[in-house]
């Protein structure tokens, strides 16, 4: 029975979390940590899991905290696990973190975008970057795993197989992109109100999201050069689900549509949740919301020999929550897909 | 492992029903009946199934596909299973049929309200109403299970408790309610679009929804005595959930809804999906969406000697899907909950 | 040219009623006063209206501010206009208020209700209540109206005709009602929130909702007796609608469903807002959002010998902002219908 | 009195601009023609304008309807004009026409994108692309005008200052844009059924989609040179509004976000419905929904020296409806703006 405590669990993300983990009879949920909420039953905070998880959310009290786990998720904000997450590590946990934080490898990049002092860069070294389709030998032995952002989760899969096949240009990249509004976080300010977002289509960050530089990272780190690309992100009026549309420069003339499809198709063969729809079909949020899948598309567009990528993943599931569990069934040896292959609701 | 086969599988409930086994180590589906896609694969009308069910369509051919399975669960359209379910019981099978023809223990309202001639009367005696928290041993045992409707699931389980033990008088119950679209069914008419539904409300079926029968039958069985009441649906845009608001006369004065909730929790002590709130909360159909469990309310109106009562459940759970499987887990001597207890999304 | 000021403007009731005048050749905006966005455009608080109201706002010195207008509508919370309004009153300007400051005629029922101290109980009298259905002429002379709530509005011209010409029994009224969530304000509590809103349907302040003693003050009026109702208000995911179900008892036997319609139109027949339905046809709250209509069904069930109104409006409509419109244009000696003619957007 | 009938009335499009001429007192509309709706009341197929259009439909009989009117909007399919728009042009009516027959200059790109032989190749000449921000005086002027596309629209006014004032290169010009399910028109099929496609969000006509050849012949024409596009459309939970983010290569290095803010005011600052935001804001389609406005907002990306530009209109505004009667209004000599000053309605 693997002991797991969620730190800063009463976000979106904490709250799926432990949705998707209470029906684990592999794994106990033995701290919920939550300042806001010391004492209160979990379930008052989301009434969804009364019944459920009925615990009472304990104190962010590291000494106490530790001892009750071996795992601990992290889902703070970004910058304030400058102490947290170096006491859990020096105790000898191991640790799943959904901040921003242990994404970088460059902390110059991190405290440029992230306009702030980096809280501890002694930890960049052994941090993982949580994408077991890049990294999952060294998730398997990490310490410290950094939960991807959603939009590079979303952006990365849908280039890796043309970008790492040198298909594809790696200038000119173009990433467009919409969310589901609970990608935010569950806030409690004007601009995410009902009324302010409910029949209302918007981008936001246009040039600037932090979320750019991690695409950048990796992509480069697949290419084997610097490579820079526009990301454009968008918010649309869905509580769940993320969809991105890549535009990429074709390296050589005369590549099909099936050529792409049939590369992308062996590319990804053995990885359990990635699905490369069939020619002629396109990803829809609803098919992977609520669910560890992320669907791809590829369209070669002939007359400007470009190549287009659709992905689609849940900005809750693979690309925060479930792939968080992903790297938490990989560290500590269980079968990679335990618990997670629940399909997406449709409805 | 349970053999189990669904005929009718490509509406909202069979897709449900599909995708809430698609998990279980217990069960295999082995064959899903749909006249309109024989031979092509599931997950090519539920793209959220691709690489979960791509096994092709059967068509209704009884005498084969009788033969793949022990269990079936039967959605098809009310009035059309006259042959269906009299094969299946006469080669030995055992059925949960979604219709409503099998949910009226006389006849003559059935063909009343459905202004239809009752396809297979002689099977009425055999049949079970299929609600656990009234008909449990009888489910186990039953040959023919008839799934319940949304609403007189919502309204009936909502006021159980008040009218068995005659709190409540059985004049003047009036029962509001709301839907979510799903429950009627995968529609291509031009009333289900997007853009006549989206951000609107409305009442239907005013006076005359067929649901109105199928609750009195069961209240009036719970009361001992005839109960009718004024019902009346309305439509949300919302894709799942249901709601229930039942006013009821109060049959003695100076009852609190103290009373009233503590009477409710130790009557309903031992259900599994039953969740009585505290006083001074409400249900939200977004606790119980996705999810088997049904949240109930109770609030006295001292002014006018009222039972308010409000109840949600999630139209495709435990108004149908999750519901039939709950019957299937007692027909097949299973525990009850098995597959059943994931919470809602609450997103 | 008339002059109009608005106090309390940034609220969504005030920016609907600057858009509907925003067309207006008859009438002149000349303040727009809003403490919180003193000296920015009020289109940088609804960008929505750039270009067309890109005024600054001005601040709440009522001296400076009545000499801009000669009307006023107040659109501030409940309460604070203890001031404010004797204020506009005592130097001769005409004032319509949104708050339910002067709906009551019995300062005791508004201090139970909405738990305070009354701010001004001396104006109550002659402050007249602003639904023209009632009291038109009243309303043409008055110097103080009070616009009045939407459930009150949805529910009073619903059950009107009916109580007016005692069809109907005076006890046992059963109101239950649903609104769109523009109805809360412009609020950014996380209760209000897209994401806790989106797919989700809910009851309220069952039992103890403050506009249940507004639409009592006027029922009884109307029956000249006392009527009490059991009103239960829902929220839907829509921005603007509402929809009341009202229940009542007829008084005799062998009414029709026809009967009270004929008896509905010819009670109407000279309301140029009001629609009553044919025989058959329900409303939809898309019929009527965005305009001033208000849409009236009735279906007589004759099992119970009880009338059931479905009526609808748009609270920000007629359940609100068009509606001071309407009274303002009363007030002023116009057509009533001026600018408020636009039917709503189906869309 | 200017007289105005509507052909093809009962799709979205046609309704819409029913509903803005409804308030219009320079305008009679003398004849609704549907096929499929003959003899019935408009106002029971859009019970919203229950008493305000209450005419009965007429059948599409050339000879009688061309009597009726001077002016004429067609809101039929693409390609069924092949008789009714010669006919009413041959009868010295003026037509706007809302298909796409009319908008292009080359008969063979139709022919290509619309698999279809062109129904009236004789007329391509008298015909006026209807976006008055580019033919102005072509259509005050015109006897046959083709009312443009959403997408078009929304394109091409975000990217005509900089690629007219050779801003950015003709080359690599990537188009990204969302729109709402009402662009499909009043459809009865599943795929636009609300369960379907509430919460959901999807690409579609990747590469493929008819309005890209529409932009290209615009562009062209603007750049003076051939001009290729990708364009990708994607569908929001929205029923109107759409929002393009187009991706342009700056023609020289040094460009700030403040250059072209400027450039693009000053070039459309005669323009009553284009609204260029100011630096750092970024259009919402809840900005200009229900109008006939278009907000437009520039950023430049320096690391890439890109611009990308953010435009949004309601597509039954500006992008088909409201556009149209801008048309109509200038042919007919009458203020451009007249009747379509009406700000969105934000809720």
């Amino acid at each position: 029975m693997l002991k797991v405590g969620i730190i800063g669990a009463t976000g979106y993300v904490g709250a799926e979390i432990l949705r998707l983990l209470s029906t684990r009879k592999d794994i106990e949920i033995t701290t919920i940590v939550s300042n806001s909420f010391v004492g209160q039953p979990y379930s008052s905070v989301y009434p969804s899991l009364r019944g459920v998880f009925d615990m009472p959310c304990d104190e962010l009290d590291i000494d106490k905290v530790a001892q009750k786990a071996d795992f601990f998720i992290t889902a703070l904000p970004h910058g304030v696990s400058n102490d947290v997450i170096p006491s859990l590590l020096e105790k000898g946990k191991r640790v799943i973190d959904h901040s921003a934080d242990f994404r970088f490898r460059d902390v110059a990049v991190y405290e440029k975008w992230y306009k702030a002092v980096h809280p501890a860069p002694q930890l960049i070294n052994q941090a993982v970057y949580g994408l077991p389709e890049l990294y999952r030998d060294k998730i398997k032995a990490a310490r410290l795993v950094a939960d991807p952002g959603c939009y590079p989760t979303c952006s990365i899969l849908g280039i890796l197989p043309a970008l790492k096949e040198k298909l594809v240009s790696t200038k000119g990249i173009i990433i467009d992109a919409t969310s589901g509004v609970s990608g935010a976080g569950r806030k409690s300010e004007l601009s995410y109100a009902f009324c302010e977002l409910d029949e209302n289509f918007k981008a936001y960050g246009v040039s600037n999201h932090r979320h750019t530089p991690e695409i950048e990272q990796e992509l480069s780190l697949i290419a084997g050069e610097e490579v820079l690309v526009s990301f454009t992100p968008h918010l649309a009026p869905i509580k769940r689900g993320m969809l991105a549309t890549s535009y990429l420069n074709l390296a050589k003339d005369g590549v099909t549509t099936q050529d792409v499809h049939d590369l992308y198709e062996e590319f990804y063969k053995d990885e359990p949740f990635i699905r490369v729809l069939p020619v002629g079909q396109l990803p829809e949020t609803k098919y992977v919301a609520g669910s560890n899948y992320i669907d791809i598309s590829v369209v070669v567009e002939q007359r400007l020999n470009r190549l287009i990528v659709v992905s689609a993943l849940d900005n809750l599931g693979k690309g925060s929550a479930s792939q968080a569990i992903q790297a938490l069934n990989l560290m500590a040896g269980l079968d990679e897909t335990e618990g997670l292959l629940t399909p997406a609701l449709y409805l």
